[in-house]
């Protein structure tokens, strides 16, 4: 069973409380739990991960094992071009998620090291977000094989 | 049942002949089979529709009827004011898609005004982009019922 | 008795309908009718067009006939040098409307290839625009006989 | 009988002998006498000034009694951070005006600090443009009763 | 006999009553029988259209049956991506042209999407541009067989 | 008892009444008196004055007699080069206060030509704002004793 | 007795060795003791930080207890998007404090991602500055009880 | 004998006092001087002036009486349209000066709206500027009868 | 039998050796003799040159003798207002050339000083594009006769 | 003897592995390697490491006891004011090392905050690139002697 | 007797018959002969040089001998970095001139790299402008003795 | 004995004479000998050059006999795309050298042409960087064979 990584960025630890009526009422247990019944539903093992620093998302994506990657990078989206580095240097299937349109946000909002090394970005779908990159991804792998 | 329209834009009448290495090789019947197929599984009536000219795809967005609008504006994603105008006045639950992930080609092509009124954005995921974009809509509408 | 052209472009027939707190409750055919009111009281026949067409609008001018032009290129304002160049080719006297104060919007919307050709320019009036419009041109008018 | 300030910035005191090809023949007084029979038809009580001083034009906009203003804020209109702010404050209907379409002129004279806070502007219709604008605060006037 | 299409966009219908301190003399009408006698000296088959609307444009780019295309795209070659994906996509030899030095004149017209798809560009030639550009054609047309 | 001058620029008179969402309900002279209390506090003379002239802020500047100066410039921070240099001229310990925190607000008050040449920069503490002012310049003269 | 975190960013912990004819000579440490005697003496509870890693500043953030936040994000000022969301999710009362006067240094330093989402900015004061600080979240927090 | 206006802008007031390394040790006294020495020997009458007010210049420049101006208009050089447009509507021989090379300092003076209507500038020549702007007017006068 | 001076900038001596995937196979010699014999077919004599040096390039614009003018200035195209300026100075119909598309290269190869100068330009017909330019010229200088 | 500090930011320890056709075939290990060897030659002790986390490099800087720095910040180079300001806070002798031309790949690898810091700037060399940098630190290091 | 190198550049061996009515009618060596005049006047021995080789323009300033420098780079003025450094490192007393008034002519002739350099910059002034050059030298170096 | 050019630009002839705060004591003689010295400890013979003439660099890039190449192409660096073009055209190994850290200078000195053409770029290690340069090439050389 082929695995994803699903790496989420800097204050989505604080979904649910966080600027709801931006970000949604779900938590990041909420999303997990969703992540992980779609990677059944869809024969995928999900290695869901969050955390605040660069450097340990970075070490993440180096890590060897997934066959694919899911990454909302939050505010690192748009400053990181070591993230961005990582990325291409493991070069996988790799599908970018916001949970906002953020070409309705902030102009800096608008700019993503991320995009240039993604395959497929999806933003403003909220926590449904995430069920449809997993769902390209498994698509995407199945056409592989 | 409710309807999806399903809206295309300039030059994407010669899908599978147009640059291919690009935009795949799927043609927009192609296409279109897989939008009535996957609308079918959804239980949604989907409206599919292709144009090059702008002023038809406005009037199309105007015509009453759908219950939400997946829009692939082509070349006009990146100069339409007036289209962007009127996917603003009926203010229907809207997802935008581009086969292709546009962050990755030319800067003119990173500014989309129909991304300022879309609700999500999907682009990379080739004609799967269509499928993911009408599986969201499905969860919108039951969502909002 | 002179002949004025009230050219409409995009999105104005949906007028009443579309976005009221920014366009007013007034229909486009108030305006209309309105036009053709002000139009009487002041000696100047009122010919009044609407299209999504950016073809159809550059049509339009260029048709013979009319004394002088009022344009409320909508959305074409902003991104249309065919119609610019239209309107520079007939070289009527022109007044540019707007029903909205376009400087107070959008940063794209403070930009306008129709006003670089108009002689004057009225824009935040509302549906008054039009009357303040044609007392204008017929005051032009006058003044050149 | 409601009063309208009728405030005119530097440099046009020189109307008349200045720039003619660009402004016009018609001086300060011709447009003042238009006004004040302009107001007379209208039932409006116009209070004309002109000052080549900001902070002269800023206090007159602070000084209570008029129920509208009309503004010509000549070179300040491009530069004056103050004077919006002082239109701002004050809050009433606004219209302002510019004798010539400012908009096929320098680039700097593109941008006008009073459009922010104006309801309506009205440029190129010459001495006519005060005229017009006095009709549609009499107009807007008329409506909030 | 090879056929070229001599595509002609906005405004160039009024040639000779446009502006004809920038744009010449000649009608479109005659810079068509022009067109048709050099091709007739060259061996190409010509077929020559103009119109107003993008859309027209962009399907005549995509009938089958020409081996190469000139084109005049008027306005639309400073903003229509629409246009240039559409010649991008049929990929026959194409020569751009522009009656005037477009490089003398406003700043918005030193920019053209259809530069990025042409083979070579002729400005500032007049009409006799298009005889040039039918000489270049027949030139690479030879060269290929 | 060294003295400090507190400047306050145009449209500051009008506080309590103008847009008291963005800037308190206190008025200047509730500052006046705080800062006269503030500075009997500190050991300091306070000369309180308020204009819309920007010349005769520039002449305030130029008086002899202040040990240091409190400079809130209103829309003059953001516009007048000359304001700069006459403090530059002076060249007394300057903190320059902000009701509001222009950072939060649009773009073009994001430049302050005061920034340049003050010592400390304080913005966003509303009222209380100009007591931290008095309390710092106290704590910055007492220093150079 | 309400606690204020007091964060400090990278490089302040050189504070005394580093740069002293741009910083001062006072160290980290003078500054913390400074923090707690004003703490102690407005009756806050000061819980005084530093680290060198963006990660952690932002943990720092998201943990419970403060009731407000000084902080002196170093030059993750100018760059972190990630530290700005950390702190509105938070939605604390917030003072961003620098030694220097930024706006009179690189113009990379001008930029603040803090700035947008703190209340007041001090910038310039030196060490006294944390004083100001919390000077205002004292009096701030007090307004609110 | 013709006479020259010799204006002096913000600040100059203050020469001999302000930034000495700057803008040298001489008064604005003896640089009025040394005009009217100049004026004597060139048969010039020198009006000589200086006013912090921008209002002020711009009424000095509408006043009837010069030949020519000599303009040093200091801070209002790179931000004053209506000083400049004071300038266009007189339409005398001018001369700007400037005591500094503006060219080697901030970025913002280097734009002057004054040069845009000036005949000549001279900038870095110092108090003797003012000399060779006294000469260069004298030559052109005496061109001109 | 009226001359042109074929003028060849930097570089393209080394025609066939330089980059030829950009450039093509044919030498300068190659060109040379190909514009003499156009040349000869078309009634003009050809005075065919080339230097690396900007100096010579200018003092040959300058000798006196040809009618007209074909330009490939190859990388002074982009730099050189000297070169612009010796255009411009002795006023001769001139065609701008170059072997390739210079739109489709490096941004800094779409900005032209010669341009501005040059009456027709011609680009991306390789060395036939010299052919075109003397066709051109014989034209025009035809017409003038 | 004289101890340096190499240090690699982020991604640098997947060198071998990483897009080798930019970044060449050898590993990090490979460079460290090399580095011990130069540095035996030149007496030097060599600490090399690398870290994925800004927080980590940041400390590193911080530590007492090199004499000088080599650095190749990766993707922080271009992003990291943070880590500009620890090298500026330590000012030790320091060269800046890329494997790649940075100055032939995107336009956001062309801005390094590292360069306004470094004495010396080597970029292209590959891995030879360390050993040109610890060649040029010995240099330094023995003139300082 | 000290010596002045009098400098001019590109095009300006054209004088009087290049474009008069920009550039007056003066032949440089009218303007030749004038400072000659001037210069036995002042005191001043002048070697009077022009050249359109940029390279030849900076040997002369590395030429030993002068005192001092006028300079009139033509074209060159907005483009050689070269030139300015050449400037720069004989570090003379210079003053630029320009026959034009350089700030009303196209936006790229408003950037001088010699401005940097000069003293003092002179423009508009025509021919005289060299007198009024060769004043100020004769003023400065008499002030150096 | 493979041949190395060691080109160099503008003004570095006056090297030790010019602004030794920037660029050192040394003189181009100096360099000369130490290119030698280090040409015959590596087995290269060194080709050494200098001009002010930007047309001579190119020349001597063109030149055929070296193996490769060292450049300071001096202030031409930053505007000359021809001589860019010309390293690219003769495709050899090619190394770019500065004396000073061009990074930490002037914003129009951070950009090279000769940077996108050239495989390493060494600034900033003053006439040490010609033997660093050197020292690169003979490895690079090396590895070829």
């Amino acid at each position: 069973m082929p695995s994803v990584l699903v790496l989420n960025g800097p204050n989505l630890n604080l979904l649910g409380r966080r600027e709801p009526h931006l970000y949604g009422g779900a938590t990041l247990a909420d999303i997990q739990a969703r992540c992980h019944r779609t990677g059944a539903e869809l024969g995928l093992e999900v290695d869901f991960r969050q955390s605040n620093h660069e450097g340990v998302l970075i070490d993440a994506v180096h890590e060897p094992g997934p066959a694919a990657i899911v990454i909302n990078a939050g505010g690192y989206t748009h400053t990181s071009v070591a993230l961005r580095d990582a990325l291409a240097a493991v070069a996988l299937p790799t599908v970018e998620v916001h949970l906002t349109n953020i070409h309705r946000r902030e102009p800096y909002r608008r700019t993503s090291f991320v995009s240039e090394v993604a395959d497929a970005v999806i933003c403003g779908a909220g926590a449904h977000g995430y069920v449809l990159a997993l769902t390209h991804l498994a698509h995407l792998l199945k056409r592989e094989n």
